[in-house]
C-alpha cells in the first residue's frame, strides 16, 4: 500500500505549487524532483493562482512569511479548494510572532488544507494553546516519545478533529491522523534535525503524495512521512568518517530519489491505533 | 574556439549582475565562481541599475517573479545596453503566467537581449505561440530530438530572427542560433533535468562566456552550452551507487570547477548548419 | 580559551535570528546548526522585532537588501540593544551601492554592533574612504597581507574604534580588533573564496559564539574566525581528485559540525597584538 503510494507519484509525475520559504526552497524544489515530482515555486499575488490553476497540488508554508504573499496563499488554497487540488500547510514556527499566528488562523478559516504536516509545538500553537517559543523546532516537552505516547495519540486525534484535516506530527516518534485513527511511526533519524529544512520538504512530499494517490489520503500521507524518515536512515547508512549535516543533506534528497516501493515497504515501521 | 572563451571567462573574471529567482540562486552563484566569473546578486530599483553598471553582464531570470523587481530588470537592460555589457534572459516557466508572459513582452520591447536561454516551450510562449502549460519544464512534445530535429532548426532560427537575438534552446539536443547559423549540440544527460537549476546556471554562464568573448558571440554561447553539457557528463563518470540529484548537483557544479579548455575542446559534440 | 568558546555554542544551542540575503541563507542555516546553534530567519516588519526578542543573537547581513527590510533591522537592531543580546553586522558588497552605504550608516548610527565582520574593502566603504566597486569580493589591494600586515593592523584598530565595535576583517590573513588589540589569524585557504557565502556564514558563527560567551568578546569573535578557518583546512584534507568548490562547500560545513574544542586550540594559528 505504501510502496503504491511512491510508485504513483513516480508514474503522475504531479507538478508542485509551493508558495514556500526562501531558507530551504532549493532542498524543496530538489525533494520534489528526487521523488517523481515536478516543482513550481510562485508567490506573487500578480501570478500565484494561475499557476496553482496549472499544477496538481499546492504547498503553502509559514517560513519567512511577508505580506506580501498572505494573499496569493488564500487565493491558491481557494484554487485548490475549488479544483479539489491537495492543499498541504507547513505553519513554520507559527508560535514565534503574532504575523504567522495570525495568518495561519485566517488560512484555516478560509482555505481546507488535506493535510497539516508541523512538530507538535506549532501544532499547539495552531490551536492557540499557548507554548513559548523556542524557534523552529519543537520544544522538548512538546515531541512525541514513548513515555507520553498515548496521551500524544490522544491529543493529535482530536486536533486533527477539531482542525479538520490530516495531521502530520513530526518529532522523534511521527504520528498521523485524520482524527479517527492513528498512525505511529518510528522512521528517521534524530539528526535529520540538523539539516534545515528537512520538515519543509517532507511537507512538500506530502503533497507530491496526496496528489498522486487522492483516493486513500490517510495512506498517503503515511507513505510519505514514511518515506522520508526511510530515506534518512538509509542517507545515514551512506555516512562516512567525516562526514556531516551537509553531506547529510545531500543523501537524504539521494536516498529519496533511488527510494522504490519494495524498500519503502520493507523498511517503513508503523502502527495504526 | 570554444576552448579559448572558456580560458577568457577564468582571465576576465567577470563581474556578473543576475537578477535572478530564489529558488536556484545559491547554484548560480557557485556556478559562476566554478567557472572563473565573480557573482553579485540585487534586485531592488534601489540599487540594481547601479550594480549593473559596475558590472561587466547581466543576467534576468522570470523564476519567482515579483512586480517589485520588474523596473529592476528594465533599468538594468537599459543600462547593459548603454554600456555594451551583455544581457542574457532567462524565461523561466514563462508560459504559466500573464505576469511572466507581460514581463517577457515588456522585457523584449525595451532590452536588446545578447542572447535568451530557454526550452522549447518557453521559447514558443515568448512568440505567444500557446502551448499548454508544463510547470518550469517543457513539455515532451516540445523537445528537440533527432527525429523532429530538421524543423527544430529551422523553427529557431526564424525565432532568433523574430526575437532579434541569440537563442540557446535546451533539451535532448540543444540548438544556438543567432538567425542565420544554427549549432547542433549533442552534450549533456537527461538527468541534469533531476536537478533544480541547471537551466539558471546555463543562463549565467552564457552571460560570463558573453562577457569574456564579446567579439564572437554565437560562439561564445555555443562554448558555454557545450560546458554545461560537458560538466554534466564528466559529473555523472564521478557518480558511485546510491548518488542521487543532490550528489549529482554538487558534481556538476564540481566538473565546471575543474573544466579546461582542452577538455571542452575535445568532448564538445557540437555541428554548424 | 577559543575551545571553550566552541563548547559554550554547542552547550548553550543559542537561537540566532539572521535576516540575510537570499543566496547564502540555506548555508547560514546549515553552518548554525552545524555548530551547535539554531537558525531562525525573519525579515518582515510585521514580526521581525518579535523574532529577535524570542532569540539569543541577532546577525544583519546586507545582501540582496530590499528597501522593505530595512525597517526590520532596525526594529531588531534596537530590541537587541535594549536585550543586550549580540548584533553582527556583515555589510555585504556595502561599496557597491547607495542604498547599501545608506543603510549601513542608518545602522551604525541607531544600532550597537557587537561585531562587523567584513572583507577590507568593505571596512573602507564604511569609513566613507572611497574605493572602486569590486563586487562582494575585496579588491586585491586592499587585501591584507604579510607586506601590509603592519599598516593593516594599525588601520583596522583605528576603524575598530571609530565604529566602536569588534571587527573581524577575513582575508589572506583575518584580523580582529577591539580597537586596543589586534587579533591576527593564519587559518583558512584561498579556495573557500571560491565558495558563496563563507562570509555570510561566519558572520552567522561571530554572533553564535558571542551569544554564547558574553563575557569575552574579543574571544569568541577570534574563536569563531579561527573555527571558520581551521573548518577551512580540514575540509580541504577530505577533497578527493575532481572535487571542487560545491564539494568544498559541504565539507566545510561538515568540518563545523565536527570541530571539537581540542581540535581548535591545537590547529588555530593566531597572535595578538
Amino acid at each position: 500500500m505504501l510502496g503504491s503510494c511512491l510508485e504513483a507519484v513516480r508514474r503522475c509525475a504531479p507538478l508542485i505549487h509551493c508558495i514556500t520559504n526562501y531558507v530551504t526552497v532549493n532542498d524543496v524544489a530538489n525533494l520534489l524532483l528526487a521523488c517523481g515530482a515536478r516543482p513550481i515555486m510562485a508567490d506573487d499575488p500578480g501570478e500565484a493562482e494561475e499557476i496553482t490553476i496549472g499544477c496538481h497540488g499546492l504547498t503553502v508554508n509559514l517560513g519567512t512569511l511577508s505580506p506580501r504573499t498572505v494573499p496569493s496563499m488564500l487565493a491558491c488554497g481557494a484554487a485548490a479548494n475549488r479544483l479539489a487540488h491537495p492543499a498541504v500547510l507547513d505553519p513554520v514556527g507559527v508560535g514565534g510572532s503574532t504575523l504567522r499566528r495570525n495568518t495561519a488562523r485566517t488560512l484555516l478559516q478560509d482555505v481546507r488544507f488535506s493535510a497539516i504536516r508541523a512538530n507538535c509545538s506549532e501544532i499547539k500553537a495552531l490551536l492557540h494553546q499557548a507554548s513559548p517559543f523556542s524557534g523552529v523546532d519543537a520544544l522538548p516537552v512538546d515531541q512525541v516519545q514513548e513515555d507520553n505516547l498515548p496521551q500524544a495519540i490522544d491529543f493529535i486525534k482530536e486536533a486533527a478533529r477539531r482542525l479538520g484535516t490530516i495531521l502530520a506530527v513530526t518529532g522523534p516518534i511521527d504520528l498521523v491522523s485524520d482524527g479517527t485513527r492513528c498512525c505511529i511511526i518510528r522512521n528517521g533519524r534524530a539528526e535529520m534535525g540538523k539539516v534545515t529544512g528537512t520538515g519543509c520538504q517532507l511537507s512538500a512530499l506530502v503533497c507530491a503524495y496526496l496528489s498522486s494517490c487522492p483516493q486513500h489520503p490517510l495512506q498517503a500521507v503515511t507513505a510519505a512521512v514514511c518515506a522520508m524518515g526511510v530515506a534518512g536512515e538509509l542517507a545515514w547508512e551512506h555516512m562516512a568518517p567525516g562526514d556531516g549535516n551537509a553531506t547529510y543533506r545531500n543523501r537524504i534528497l539521494d536516498a529519496v530519489y533511488h527510494l522504490d516501493g519494495d524498500v519503502l515497504e520493507r523498511r517503513a515501521r508503523y502502527e495504526i491505533q
